[in-house]
Parts: C-alpha cells; sequence; structure tokens
C-alpha cells in the first residue's frame, strides 16, 4: 500500500515550502531531482548525490523495461536498491519517449507500440502496465503514460494528444484504485494541452476529477522558449489544487525554477545540470563557465570558491580543463557533479528564503 | 633538496617489510603503485584512492610534457598538487614510450627526438633535462632516461640498447649530483639488459657504481612471459644493494608480484587492475570474474563479500553488469576501484604476513 503525504508549512506569496513522506524517507520541497534515466545517474557515483544531500531522482520506467528489464528489477526489489541508492526515486512512464523516440512508436487508443531503440524488439505500453511495471520498479512516485505534443503543434492536433492523455488517464486511475494493495507509490496526473489555455483548462479539469496523489504540468521545455513556459505556468499552477504537490516536468535552467516556484510549483527534474557539465559548461554564480576554453589551461583557483563541495572547492579549473582535454570520464563527472551541487545549493537556498519569508528578494536578487 | 629515506624495519628470506619517507609522507613497502600517467586515474577520483589507503601513484614524464606541459605544472607546484593527490608520486621518465612510440621516434647517443603523438609537435629527451622537468613536475621519486627493447630481440641490439641505457645513467647521475640544491625528489637507476644474464650484470655493476637512491629492474613484462620474468629477477634482485629500495616496473598479476616481494622486490606499477577494471574484468578471491558475463545480470550479490570497500560490498553484479551493458562509465570506474582495491589488500596481507614471518606459508597458500 501506498505511503504518501504532502504538507506545505510555510508560504511566501504563491512559493511553497512543503515537505513530502514516503516509504523510503522524507522530501523537502521545492526539490530538484537528479536523472537517473537508465538506474544511474549518467558518469556519477550515487554516494556522491548523497554526500550532496539529495533526497529524490528521477528514473524512466520505458528505459528501465529494456534494461535491465523487469525480471531483473523484480529480482532486486526495485530500481532504488539496484542502484544502492535507496531513497525515494520518481518514474516517468515513457510519455516523453512516445514524442521523442516517435519513429519507433504506433500509438493507438488501447497504448503504445514500441520498437526497443536498443534490439528492436517490440515492448508495448498501456496505462495499465505502465502501472504494473511501476510497482516492480517501486518508485514512489509513479507518472501515469500519457503523450507529449512537440512544439510548434496546431490546437487540432494537441487537443486529439490531450484528449488520448485524459482517456488514459482515466483507465489508469482506474486501475490503480482498483488494485490499490498492489501500489507502491504514489500516482500523479500530468495536464497537457500544449500552449493552448481551453485545452490546459480541460485537461486540468478532467485530471482534477481523477483526484491524483499529485499533479504534474506536462508538455513543457520541448522548444516554446521561456515566455511561452511561464505563461503556461502562470496560468496553470493556480488552477491546481492548493493542498497537493506540484511538478514541473523537465523544467529547467535556475531562473526558471525560481520563476516556477514564484507561481506555485514544488519539484523540477531537468537534464541541464548533468548535460551541460558533460560538455564543460560549470555554474558559478550566476555564470556559466565554459571550462573547455585555453583561458583556464593555467588557472589554478578552485572552480568555486563559495562552494563547500569537495569538487568545487579542491578541483582548480586547470585541472579540470586538463581532464577535458585528455577526455577522461573524470571532467564531465566532475563538472556534472560540481552543477548538481549548485542545484541542490540553489533550491536550499530557495527553501530558506521560503521560510524566512525573503523568497521576493532572493528572486529579485538572482534577476 | 631531496628528503628521501628507506628503511627495511623486517624479512623473511628475502622478502623485506620497509618504510620510505618524502617530502610529501611515507610508503609502506611493499607497494603497488597506481597508473596516473596523465595526471589523472583514468576515470577514477583519487579520492577514492585515498579512502582505499595508497601511499604513492606514478605519473609519467613523457606524457605530462605534452598535456599539461611544463608551464601548467610549473604554476601549480607540481603534477600531486595539479591533481589534488598530495602524496609521494613517483614519475617514470619516458623510457617506455620510446619503445611503445617508436615510429615516433629518433634516438641518438645524446637523446630522444620525439614527434607528439597529439599534435605531431618534435620533443627533445635528454638525460639532463628529464631531470630538470622531473624537478618543475616535483616527483618524489624520478626514474632516469632509459632505453627499454622489446621481446624478443637479439643479444647485440640489447646489448647496444642497454649501453646506451648505461651512457645516459652517468649524464643523468653526473647532472643530478651537480645540481643537488635543485632537486626535488630522489633518482632511480634502471637495470636493463632484457633476458640476457651477462648483459643485467654489466648494466648492475655500472648502476651500482652510480649510487642512486633506488633501482628498478626494467625492460620485463614485455611480452617475455611469467618463467623468464621471474628468472631474470631471480637473477638480479640478489645483485642489487640490500640497503636500497627495488623497483620492478610494469609488473604485473598478483601472483608475479607475490613471487617477486619473495626474491626481494619492494615496489610495483602495472596496468592490469585498471585496465582490467575498464573491461569488466574483476579480481575475487584467487577468480578473476567477467562482469560482463550475461550469467551476472540477475546476480543480487556483491561483487565481493570479502571486501570492506564500498564499491566491492555495496554494489551488485548484477548492477555491475548492467552499467556496463548500458556503456555508462560507472562501470569501468566501479571495477577498476574494487580491484585497486584488491591490489591494495593484497600488498596489505603481503605486509602483514613479512611482519608476521609466514609470509612463505601466504605464498604457498595463495599458489
Amino acid at each position: 500500500m501506498t505511503e504518501f503525504n504532502f504538507k506545505i508549512k510555510k508560504r511566501c506569496g504563491n512559493a511553497r515550502l512543503g515537505i513530502v513522506l514516503t516509504k523510503r524517507g522524507k522530501i523537502n520541497t521545492p526539490a530538484f531531482m537528479p536523472i537517473a534515466t537508465q538506474g544511474a545517474i549518467k558518469f556519477t557515483p550515487i554516494e556522491f548525490l548523497n554526500d550532496i544531500g539529495y533526497e529524490l531522482i528521477l528514473s524512466n520506467t520505458y528505459h528501465l523495461l529494456l534494461r535491465p528489464g523487469l525480471d531483473t528489477l523484480l529480482k532486486f526489489g526495485g530500481v532504488s536498491e539496484f542502484m544502492n541508492w535507496k531513497k525515494p526515486i520518481l518514474t516517468d512512464s515513457g510519455g516523453f519517449q512516445v514524442m521523442s523516440l516517435s519513429k519507433l512508436r504506433k500509438i493507438n487508443k488501447k497504448g503504445v507500440k514500441f520498437q526497443s531503440h536498443i534490439d528492436g524488439a517490440e515492448h508495448i505500453l498501456t496505462p495499465e502496465n505502465v502501472i504494473d511495471s511501476q510497482n516492480i520498479i517501486k518508485s514512489d512516485i509513479q507518472m501515469v503514460l500519457d503523450e507529449c505534443t512537440q512544439y510548434p503543434e496546431t490546437h487540432e492536433n494537441v487537443e486529439k494528444s490531450m484528449k488520448l492523455s485524459l482517456h488514459w488517464a482515466e483507465r489508469a486511475r482506474k486501475y490503480y484504485l482498483d488494485n490499490a494493495k498492489k501500489n507502491y507509490g504514489a500516482q500523479f496526473g500530468i495536464i497537457q494541452g500544449g500552449v493552448y489555455e481551453d485545452l490546459r483548462l480541460e485537461s486540468i479539469e478532467e485530471n482534477l476529477s481523477l483526484d491524483f496523489e499529485g499533479y504534474a504540468i506536462g508538455g513543457l521545455a520541448v522548444g516554446e522558449g521561456y515566455k511561452k513556459m511561464i505563461e503556461v505556468v502562470n496560468f496553470t499552477a493556480p488552477q491546481l489544487p492548493e493542498e497537493k504537490i506540484r511538478y514541473l516536468m523537465g523544467v529547467g535552467r535556475p531562473k526558471d525554477i525560481i520563476e516556477s516556484v514564484y507561481r506555485g510549483i514544488d519539484i523540477f527534474d531537468c537534464v541541464i545540470p548533468t548535460r551541460e557539465g558533460r560538455h564543460g559548461n560549470a555554474y558559478v554564480g550566476t555564470d556559466t563557465l565554459n571550462i573547455r576554453n585555453s583561458k583556464f589551461e593555467n588557472d589554478s583557483s578552485p572552480l568555486d570558491t563559495e562552494s563547500d563541495f569537495f569538487v568545487s572547492k579542491n578541483y582548480s579549473k586547470g585541472y579540470l580543463h586538463h581532464l577535458l582535454k585528455i577526455n577522461d570520464p573524470l571532467g564531465p563527472m566532475f563538472i556534472s557533479l560540481h552543477n548538481l551541487s549548485y542545484y541542490f545549493k540553489l533550491m536550499k537556498d530557495i527553501r530558506k528564503n521560503i521560510d524566512l519569508g525573503t523568497f521576493d528578494d532572493f528572486r529579485e536578487r538572482f534577476k
């Protein structure tokens, strides 16, 4: 049976300081989730995420189905145990892959037929079997199967897609409630509707009637740009139930996160800190430093003098530059880790400022 | 000025329990050195080597000259500081690269002219400038420039090469002593002569007359095989001065190390634990497990139940198999690290057994 509880401890405007209790432990919100798509944070020992202080990570049902597969995860008692994380984990369903791997899938009302991008084997995802899979994966927060459209897309196509997601959401919620005893984690609905307010509104109404444990805003950070993204958050967040947790999927840069917390969002995931880190870009203060740049060759100053994280304070820009130059995976790993510590600190500062009632000042300063 | 002191604390047969004191700290011997050719242990955060307990690592003058280059190392105050290791470091001169990159070099009596394997730029190594470089690199143990022959090679060619190495050794020792105030580390001579006893003997005599701080046996592990390698060690080691430290270059597998300690060798380096680790091969007990093998897919047992090292006891064979399968650098990193912890434990066991006077039993048990 599920054990999931979200409490708002304090508010500062629309920003919320909260805490989630799950079987595997607590999560302080607003929170950012590092991404372990295939059951590993790319290049990164999970021990370092523990050191930084992370309480929640994200994995992906679609990818886990392919490798290591459900048989293995059943044997290991879940992906969190498999990867030696042991703390809470959220799993996306595969909805995003329905979009990004669109050449390999066929969608109908029943579900999605995929060809594995690895070995071509056929897999079928349905709103129901995704729940079974997530119970084997033992995810603490389980996203429903949805379809996510690209940007730009016509009103007609986004409407069709949103309605299919709604149909799946109804089936998913029914199956989840009908099999309540089997459920490991909480079930989150996903608001779709692209950049169209009427469609977002329809998606919200129907999703709210299904009374999920939490709500995500999906279908953003797919090319619509900052302005449109924030417009959708601005319109959608206030329509979500006040007492339930809100997750903005796939967003984003530090500024996006602060602006979304300001509008009432609680949890986030994004590839940016790790992907940028792998490309040698480090977040320091309000800058992004490209450590590949030859100007850092002889720079013996620490990567980030403001940080207490061992990578940021013990390693010089010059040495990290050298690691990138000799193509040792240590370079991408260290800069990814630094960025993850930067994001963790950002969320900690956000929480502290909500707690102190100074979040608006914090937001202004960050601008 | 150099600070280098080697003391033998105990003997068990020809095996020696010793301790080296250097400016950057102590080294208990017999010791194995992990390899940081380019100023990084491939894939491996140096913090983990500290956790394991290593006291000495090896880097390479030739590779460091090319990247990051002497200007950078001068600015950083040495390679050990550059890479955030801070403990003692030994540097090979480039002699092995003279052999392995033979298409890119021209040798004459003066020294070696190299073309960089990276950008084609020309570099010259001489017995003298290698010392200057190693003083900028600030290596605690500096190997002289030598030439290392392939196996098999004729007596005539090995003799010619050994004599060239001797000529270089004389010049190196003279330059080192003439500039004593500038020296950061100790200088080690290298015994060459391939598998020919008469040539080894000549090399030993001349090298001993130069009175280096320590002696290496070079030119082995180049294809001659276990039997010939041990024969050379068997013949050479007893001819080296009893009170000086002895280093067997590029050797080897656990058995090679035990058999060489038995014959009086004190320090070792070898790519085997890290290279095998990167290929997915883990040393466990007296076995080598190929973790890529599909039989480990659902194996939830820890990699090594006998080990206290976090990778070995916390990570399952099944998860490591998964990491190798998805090609995340974490897989090679974790198995390399496990192997390095295995090697460290092996050396610790060797030291303990010499101390207890039970080394011969230990050696028998390991067979």
